[in-house]
């Protein structure tokens, strides 16, 4: 017997909440990407696999799929949500995802953002339509996260109202840029710009890279990656330029133009804030990632719950009959608080997309400090979300023993395909530092200079409702949380404002002991600044991964609230409450030495965490199948009736030979 | 500059205690597997990387390498430690090493030891030599774990003296089978044994499974599984057997035959009896298999530790200048830990292979207590080794960044051919629940049925002794134990004794909660008694867990205690304390949660593990380069100088375009 019957009625309420706002997108996704073009593949050559996904983008570039992240002005849609979350649905191929990604995103996105009118007429139309595959270089080989120690330049001659594109050294070579080892004609290429002499920090231009055959145009070399561990539809390159000549139009000049003349000018005078604010404008290329590593996750969720809901191994004593690996709590204990997990994180996704498509499409006021929190943000759940596919894809592989080593049951695929996710569009530890530093900057802002005094202030209890802020449906959480028993109390466990209490304190603990810690390192000039800082650089990880697990509990707490249907609510309530305790059990040691929980108390959230992995295990096939992946794109055997089957004849092969 | 200055002089002395006892193999592998034959390439297709692991395996076949684990009778060298060792050199490709590990390990390990004399001396010669590729056919579809699940049938006939072997469905073929897909020629059939109507329980046959043309023989059908993860130099396969006659001889008759009359005769009463110990012998595959993830995760690590050595990234604000990145305290966090257990596991494994060559060799009283140790222990190593070898080499491949991604740099290969190694030869989760098992019986041994008053008179103390049995430097360890300030004391955390005594401590705790938890269980025939076990299968594999971190703490003190040059020592001991103080620091919530550490001094494992982090920091170089790969097996340019000629070029340049 599967349990499929226990859960009947769920997955519509459940996959209507996790479509969300953009349903009919992701339904689009789910009814034009069939067919044999679009079938996940196992085992092709690099070459060959490159033409597949080089077809599958061209056949989606006639399709509206391409435009929901351009102007309306130039064919496109202006729905920047849209375009992340038609990213996120083509889980057929990653390596599809990734060369749309590419495209649309990086190289699209970087002319819609950082182009201006004349960019968008000449080049927006030809980029959705595929006629112009382009590369987005910005990562060189001797800096990817530093991205402002670039060292590529872009030298202006006024004589000729042309910049000059030069590759100093090999460290300097653009690496591991899409679209370049194959199909790209265009590079938006990202160089120190100088001109009369001076240097006014990274910028990007337009540089041809190949003419219309396919040749690299004069002055410029791209050599090929290789072969990689995963990602092997994108065609990865390296490009060389030697003293590449493009117009002074080239330059992608919303954020810094030179004049005829060499003139420099810029609607923003620090070099450090135009960069910063350039960089912030490319954002939605991590929030893509992010989603793409869910979807990543919920397909070999999918594929390994349904596959762990079937098969057997080992007899009962009792009964003498094989037992379902899904019903040994071991299992369960793997796949289950993951699946918890896969759902808070969707759910935080789709917080962050909504709020990045808010920014772009309403007036609201491009705020600074709206900007900073939704990079802080962005930067935030693609750490969380990579590190979550890349553990729990690889616990689904073993979930599955030899049947997940195969390619045929897509696994390894997933595995390899989104294992670069976790350093790519920015390595998962720099973000989280990056978060970290913003929620240090807002501590600053609230309380100053972090005096002594001022430090043992916020220790008394203020702090918590000056920087926690809410972004999720505040008044909500504010009611969760006021009406919670306090935290002394030998409160229920599962009361809703007690874990987002807990999870809160543990934020505020945590960032205000890292506060006091870094006062010490005085200013960063300071020659014992930066080993104050690196000493405390796990404290510093810590409390980025304190502050989005707060977000990530009150994205998941809203979206509860969102649903009207009892049941999927109840069962709702049941996934978050494993998420919180599987996550307070993974930290108990945080818990325990900050007398946050006692050891009694500590045991009893492990001892919860079964009861709720038990709890949950007649509906796990329900809560992947809500995911809504069609079985052509989960596409492994296993997942899809071959063990049914199986087990079938080896029942009526039995029965025969004893009958 | 490198630190490789500061660490002057410890290579020699490292390098020859980690070689240790099959020191003259290890060399012999440096020197013989090497040049074009031999070099790592990357990105071969399925194929041609078949042909290439083909060609090397049959240049091995000629030297001394393939001979290890045979009988001299037959060219043999009577050296079974030699063959796993042997077997874990062949880092220059994975897949080379399980192929290896099929022919010589496998197959041919299952005719030397369930075979008698009239099969070593028919194939022994000609497994060594390569002439008879053959496949190790166990595993099926429907049956990995559960062995005595297995359901192919070997039904004899009197008639004409034949077993007739048949796959009864799908869900009994063979499943996964190296050598199969290709070259195979014969293989080792694991079967339910029929004869006069009654089933003997599992046996294993010769089957031929191809002629000399290499066409499939009559009733034999072949499928590739095609393409997976990793290992695709190996060709495994499916085989179905359609009545297929072997002669009566076919069988490996060491401990069950067949008389041509048809009656079945065993050394071994107990059918379940007889099946453990046959599959005891094959207990060489699981200790290799953990030496080959050790040898994988020290090519990580020497890779990752290199290139964290010379790269560079983010200037330091004071300096000016750019930090390298095993400089940051988050690198090394994420690399150094993982270094010492790599250390610690290495000298586990070193223990492991001596103790079977022991058994192997000597006239030693073949004792089933002492069998079944040997198989516990060798479950426990395997599982630890191969999960350490999957999370490390995960995270030397994000810590090298897009580098890391590239098949060039190897990472990607050693990740994907090292990720089954947590499924084969037997799934880690269920060989950690055979050591608990294990210990739960010498638990029962010593003190009868765990009656409630029993339980509670071990509690009272005289526990610890009776069931912790040490193997390593027994004498040492006690004196150490003995000499430890008590645990209520905070005697220092750097104490070896008190260590030792804690890991023990912990291991006994656990184990005696569980036994008293496992007593509620009763008779296994109880309906209730499986969900008992099965509510309790995380602290089973806590304990298996805690059993086994104990027993490798063990090995590496013994190890330290064998090294005779003083400064090569100091630095071993640091090396192990990084060990000891990570693990108590990763499982700190439990001794938190059991009042074996106070909140003040778990804060202070913390602060040590990063303190031995700074400490072991200029070092790491050294420790990696005493694992002894050479660079040709290493192979990834990141590793091997490319970093360093890039930067200088960047040097060059900088410096002439200021001067």
């Amino acid at each position: 017997m599967t349990h499929a019957d226990d859960s009947t009625g769920y997955p519509a309420e459940l996959r209507s909440l996790l479509d969300g706002r953009w349903h009919r997108i992701r339904e689009l996704a789910r009814e034009h990407l069939r067919g044999e073009r679009f079938r996940p593949v196992a085992g092709l050559g690099v070459q060959e696999h490159r033409e597949r996904v080089l077809d599958q983008i061209t056949a989606i570039a006639g399709s509206e799929m391409s435009s929901y992240g351009f102007s309306a002005d130039y064919g496109g849609k202006d729905d920047v949500g849209g375009s992340v979350v038609a990213f996120e649905m083509l889980v057929c191929d990653l390596s599809l995802m990734v060369k749309v990604g590419v495209q649309w995103g990086l190289f699209g996105g970087a002319i819609q953002a950082l182009g201006t009118d004349r960019h968008h007429a000449a080049y927006l139309p030809r980029v959705m339509s595929m006629e112009l595959p382009g590369c987005f270089a910005m990562t060189e080989t001797g800096h990817g996260s530093d991205v402002q120690g670039l060292r590529t330049t872009a030298e202006y001659d006024p004589a000729t109202e042309e910049f000059v594109v030069t590759t100093p050294d090999d460290a300097a070579r653009k690496d591991y840029i899409g679209n370049a080892a194959r199909d790209g004609r265009m590079a938006v290429v990202f160089a120190q710009l100088i001109t009369e002499g001076v240097s006014h920090g990274v910028h990007a231009l337009l540089v041809p890279i190949r003419d219309e055959d396919g040749a690299p145009m004069p002055g410029v070399r791209i050599a090929d990656c290789g072969p990689k561990a995963g990602l092997n539809g994108v065609d990865n390159g390296r490009l060389w330029f030697d003293s590449v000549r493009v117009p002074r139009e080239a330059l992608l000049n919303r954020y810094g133009d030179v004049a005829p003349d060499g003139t420099y000018s810029s609607p923003i005078d620090s070099d450090n804030r135009r960069f910063f604010t350039m960089l912030g404008t490319l954002v939605r290329g991590r929030i893509s990632v992010a989603g793409g590593a869910g979807s990543a996750t919920k397909a070999a969720l999918a594929i390994a719950v349904k596959y762990g809901d079937v098969r057997r191994q080992f007899d009962r004593p009792d009964t003498g009959e094989e037992v379902v690996l899904l019903d040994y709590r071991a299992h369960q204990r793997r796949l289950l608080p993951a699946l918890a997990r896969t759902y808070a994180l969707h759910f935080a996704q789709e917080e962050l997309v909504s709020t990045l498509h808010e920014r772009h499409s309403g007036d609201a006021a491009r705020d600074e400090r709206g900007q900073r929190e939704l990079e802080a943000r962005a930067a935030g759940i693609k750490a969380l979300s990579t590190w979550h596919a890349t553990r729990t894809i690889q616990t689904c592989r073993e979930a599955c023993g030899g049947a997940g080593y195969l390619e045929e049951n897509r696994l390894p695929q997933l595995k390899a395909d989104t294992d670069v996710f976790t350093t790519f569009e920015g390595d998962n530890t720099v973000l989280l530092q990056l978060v970290a530093k913003g929620l240090l900057t807002d501590y600053r802002q609230e309380f100053g200079e972090l005096d002594p005094l001022g430090v043992a202030r916020f220790a008394a209890g203020q702090f918590l409702g000056a920087v926690i802020e809410r972004t999720a449906a505040r008044s909500l959480i504010e009611r969760l949380v006021n009406a919670a028993p306090g935290r002394d109390d030998e409160s229920d466990l599962y009361n809703r404002g007690w874990q987002l209490r807990l999870l809160e304190d543990r934020e505020k603990h945590v960032l205000d002991g890292l506060a006091r810690r870094l006062r010490r390192a005085g200013s960063s000039s300071d020659p014992q600044a930066w080993d104050v800082f690196n000493e405390a650089q796990d404290h510093v990880l810590s409390a980025a991964r304190a502050h989005m697990e707060r977000v990530v509990l009150e994205a998941f707490v809203a979206a509860i609230d969102r649903c009207s249907d009892e049941r999927t609510r109840e069962l709702l309530d049941t996934v978050c409450d494993l998420f919180v305790l599987s996550a307070v059990e993974e930290d108990r040691a945080w818990f325990l030495e900050h007398e946050r929980l006692t050891a009694t108390r500590a045991k009893t959230v492990t001892q919860q965490v079964d009861r709720l992995c038990a709890r949950l295990r007649p509906h796990a096939g329900a809560l992947v199948d809500a995911f809504g992946f069609p079985d052509e794109w989960l596409a492994a055997p296993i997942a899809l009736g071959e063990e049914e089957r199986r087990q079938r004849e080896q029942r009526e092969r039995t029965a025969a030979a004893q009958g």
